[in-house]
């Protein structure tokens, strides 16, 4: 029996309902649960079902849209009474998650001026699939050109999951692996387990594996002797938060991966879309560390793996400043050189 | 209540058996196990209830002098058969153990000419206290040479367990952290995780706090970060074996943080006793490096954290190249400069 790969899509518009892939129980059960109402949407973002920021958005759009599909009242103002309490209870279920409440705001406006409910019922659909569309777009090029820096049977490593399940589809630092599979460029990954939660581990290597990618599994500590004994070519990362210098943070080592490449002289890349750049804020120094939980490094999968009472620090992100990143790869093109000035630009360009 | 704090020691002698620490249980439960007659001994190192170099070697050395308290011939060439046998046997208990085949030798070597059997069997139980009162002796050595390098209030990482359990007492790269406790210097201790068997996570947080030393424990991911924010002062690990020219194969994850103390500009330590150096071999590069099984990566504490099949890469160990340590730390001083001369006049005077 052949297998059949392809690039998994966590998030999936079947008209009446949302087909979710739900990440807490990968890699050992693959399970797909149907989202049929407002609350199935509203639970299986707050149990973390579904992660990565352009995936959370993407679900409560459509759970937006499959809710507005339900109403019964035929009056526009009810209608958008409705809309607006609906809005406000998915943003509720994870408050600080930018790109939720960025999806819902953009659908709750493009039916303002909706001249009947139906008009307005359609219209929610349709930005919903255009919200997918886009992202799945941004992604296509983000991956077009991280591969643009990747030569035939390059090695490279990873860290945490910047996939394909994270956004609507092919991720951003895993995208050129994607892509190199359809232009019959080979690429080997190594991904990193990613301790605490193992996003590497559970979640990267899943999902490559899915599309036949070729993908080792080390440990977050086997980098250095990775590097150097299976000739790594270059370390490709994605990134929650980029500052006005090019300053990056992303998940907790990735700083240390930066500090390899530089004394490996391989190049480190970022990619991001321009969505997680954050021109506000002058310099990584400004970006707040969350501290998590000290039990997500106690215990793994519920295992108790340190003493009772051990101290702990648990960062979730580090911030890898701006001299150590080769280049910071966007839909929009490749930035490598003076970033300040490149951000800037990108950013006066895309107000025009 | 107040709480008892002690340096933990894994091997005691308590002249009719040995109570050993299963370090197998920890940090989970504290368990002494007695062993009382050979095959408990043999039992509890193929078991790995004992585990590191010099606590192997002295469990061994017990076990054959308890054994050989036992023997109820008279005659002195069948007491030599027999011990002879049981050296055998304890021996193949972990055949690659270097430590415990030389505690054995040395044991057997020391009655060779004994004029009778009871004389022989009080040699034997002296040999091996010895054995015992010399390795404390080294790791007292190591401690105070260390802790000349380290200033009150200092921040100090380190990885796996170069620890009291795995020695007599006190341990390699631990050992400072111990005597500074004497001596009233008070150090701060980080310890990484060290996947994949979690040495860090499991028994350097665990043995430190039972003698009170201020630990907190981390990922490996996290060494950057930690080092940045927190203002670490140096890095310290113990040695599997350094080469002539001071290149050192330690647990894997130790060349990482060589590499993060080369970028933040603090020292790196190597702390080990001169049964740890190799001089016969020119350079680190010629350390095989054991890879172990996969399982150790995709499974913690039997739990699954990553996808059936997966391929991974497990190294045990990597070799830090010796520009990158700042300092080998011996018994016998602090060697720091040319390695390869001071090592080869270490070795000189000590044939002398």
């Amino acid at each position: 029996m052949t297998k059949n790969f392809s690039i998994p899509q966590s998030v999936q518009w079947k008209d009446d309902h949302i087909l979710l892939l739900d990440q807490q129980k990968l890699p050992l059960e693959t399970v797909y649960v149907e989202l049929r109402n407002i609350k199935d949407v509203w639970d299986a973002i707050i149990t973390l079902k579904v992660r990565g920021a352009p995936a959370i958005g993407l679900t409560a759009a459509f759970g937006l849209a499959m809710a507005a599909n339900s109403y019964e009242e035929l009056d526009l103002t009810s209608f958008h009474d409705r809309l607006n309490k609906d809005r406000e209870y998915l943003a509720s279920s994870r408050p600080t998650a930018v790109n939720l409440a960025w999806a819902l705001d953009r659908l709750v406006n493009k039916v303002k001026n909706a001249i009947s409910v139906n008009e307005a019922k359609t219209t929610l659909t349709h930005e919903a699939i255009q919200i997918q569309a886009e992202d799945e777009e941004v992604c296509r090029q983000i991956g077009i050109n991280a591969l643009s820096l990747f030569n035939d049977n390059d090695k490279i490593l990873t860290i945490c999951n910047a996939g394909s399940i994270a956004t609507a589809r092919y991720g951003t630092a895993l995208a050129p692996f994607y892509l190199a599979k359809d232009l019959g460029k080979r690429l080997q990954v190594f991904a990193s387990e990613t301790r605490p939660v193992l996003q590497g581990a559970r979640l990267t290597t899943w999902e490559l594996m899915q599309a036949d990618v070729d993908v080792t599994l080390i440990t977050d500590n086997m980098a250095a002797h990775t590097i150097s004994t299976k000739g790594i070519n270059a370390i490709i990362v994605g990134a929650d938060r980029i500052t006005a210098n090019g300053d990056t943070a992303n998940k907790i080592g990735t700083y240390n991966l930066a500090i390899l490449a530089k004394a490996f002289d391989i190049p480190f890349y970022v990619a991001a879309p321009l969505s997680t750049f954050d021109p506000s804020l002058s310099s990584g120094q400004l970006i707040p560390i969350e501290e998590r939980d000290a039990r997500e490094i106690t215990h793994i999968f519920g295992q108790q793996i340190a003493p009772a009472g051990v101290k702990v620090f648990n960062p979730a992100f580090d911030v890898t400043p701006n001299e150590l990143i080769t280049a910071i790869i966007t839909e929009k093109g490749v930035l490598q050189g003076n970033y300040t000035e490149e951000i800037k630009q990108l950013f006066a360009e895309k107000t025009v």
